[in-house]
């Protein structure tokens, strides 16, 4: 196969607040040939997360920011469509992080098969990708949730929260999600939370919570912060922990924001809250990868996908995702 | 000996924002005739903390509150007037949480004797007490620190504080404190601090903390809350860790105080806040005393106190200690 050229989507401006379309460019880039231990990758799926946002700022992070007039990057599953590489060849299924383009060329290094045999291609981008194994981590490595412990999981019908909420159970605690909408906290019921608030029409999130779960909360699975941090920190019991994965709400923050006012709480009650990033935890994928695969057999995971089509759609995906447009995992599909 | 009756401060009304001497009031009340295995205890020295505050507040927390109308508690040390109990005999040095009072009687269940040959009486409040018992579990038991880590201690010319700042050093560790007057700061730069920051005149706390530390912070201990944990959660290092032991800025608060607004920090660098509360931790006391006593006979630990003379000087000491009034422990002689 040879191919010229390919498109990508460019950050063409670090956005000011909620990204817009004017922030990003899809842009026509020429297609090397390939040089020995190389593959060329027609992407499938691409994937949109929240912690991107990060990455469009330019400062100090765990990873690079993100250069203006450069390629975006992130997750993706393609298939390998010319190979000089003896690790891959042709029609192999491969995850690499050069999602936000329709091909790529990258060393045999770069990207790695997945087993199509275990879950669908677009799967290793969710469900037992990077997704589940973030909620995961952050229940099992971070909070250490134990059987019988109330778990809180805020954006439970995001990606990471539907999963969270569904390895809760497994791991037999009662679980308190909170939803943007009706028709999520609908969904979210069917996972298997035992009570689920709608946090757009509970009013007071503590009284709220605390409806929910009488007794207090064991763990708190944050990705929202703001309101939702402070209600979980009153109603968290004494040696409560916190697995902070995301606070979505202050990526597109313009002011500085307001953190809870309640944080001595973390004094009176003995709390803990740790921070964490899943590249941090790789060394335990295999060990995620087995657990997750097992309960996708069994039937015992249920995912949905909000999928979005085409190159062009993948700047709206993405700024969707802080619109709560997504329930369960918001997918690019590129071909 | 025979006492018809003593004196104690009781909580006249819950301070609504600094306490005044208006919430307290000193009283008379009998002192009963020992029953079998009771002691009379004069007390010598007591003790004001901040945390005590919290315990003005009608409000659910990890010790009840105290009650209006009824004596103040908190640790004393005092000497044996009067046993009926195989325990103790006259002239005993006994550890208990009967502050507040000029006299007790109590079960032999409720004091403890302490050894003076180790350290003199008060210092059974102080340095080989509570308060170092409070710094040392923060460090060695939550933060973890390890020799060549930077630590930050804020409030280090306070109780706690003080005694954290040495026991950084003794584990090899670079210290940087911080405290409200430069007379403050010279004492803490004799303690071993590598370098101190006066907050009332450093202006951007942030700044001053990067000045101190460019390579930022490994470890915080967490005394003061507001800017302070602002300032270093923006210098921890990846990893680091916050061991928050108190917030005293907060405790009179009349407004719900503003969090952090960084606190997205925590993900970014994997941080991870722990309170904790020294009680949780007693088993660890005699670990503890053994430590800090060769530390003591070594030379290696300074102490300072700032002594207030009689129960009625008791109210004003507590006050003072939110006016930053102390420098090392507050104490209060009683005899």
């Amino acid at each position: 196969m040879f191919l010229e050229s390919t498109r990508e989507v460019r950050l063409a401006s670090r956005p000011a607040g909620m990204p817009t379309a004017a922030n990003f460019e899809i842009a026509t880039t020429p297609v090397p040939p390939l040089k020995a231990g190389e593959v060329l990758v027609k992407n499938l799926w691409m994937s949109v997360d929240p912690y991107m946002r990060g990455r469009m700022v330019d400062r100090e992070s765990y990873v690079p920011p993100f250069q203006v007039g450069k390629a975006l990057e992130g997750g993706a599953v393609g298939e390998v469509v010319e190979s000089s590489s003896p690790k891959f060849k042709v029609g192999d299924i491969v995850l690499s992080s050069f999602g936000w383009r329709e091909h790529f060329v990258a060393a045999d290094t770069q990207v790695h098969r997945v087993d199509t045999r275990l879950a669908p291609p677009q799967a290793w981008l969710g469900v037992i990708g990077m997704t589940g194994m973030t909620a995961w981590t952050g229940l099992t490595r971070i909070a250490h949730i134990q059987a019988g412990e109330t778990v809180f999981v805020s954006a439970a019908s995001g990606a990471v929260g539907a999963i969270a909420v569904q390895i809760a159970k497994l791991h037999g605690c009662r679980v308190v999600a909170s939803v943007g909408s009706d028709e999520k906290a609908n969904w979210v019921r069917e996972l298997g939370a035992d009570a689920v608030i709608n946090y757009r029409t509970a009013g007071d999130l503590t009284a709220a919570l605390k409806a929910a779960a009488p007794e207090g909360i064991d763990v708190y699975f944050e990705n929202v912060g703001g309101a939702h941090l402070e209600a979980a920190l009153n109603a968290l019991k004494p040696n409560g922990r916190v697995a902070v994965c995301g606070m979505i709400e202050q990526y597109n923050a313009t002011e500085a924001p307001k953190g809870p006012s309640n944080l001595a709480q973390v004094i009176m009650k003995r709390l803990r809250l740790e921070g964490f990033i899943v590249s941090d935890h790789w060394d335990h994928y295999p060990q995620f990868v087995g657990e997750m695969a097992t309960w996708l057999a069994a039937g015992k995971i249920q995912t949905r996908e909000t999928v979005r089509e085409g190159l062009e759609a993948a700047p709206e995906a993405f700024i969707g995702l802080f619109r709560g447009e997504n329930t369960g995992k918001m997918l690019v599909k590129l071909a």
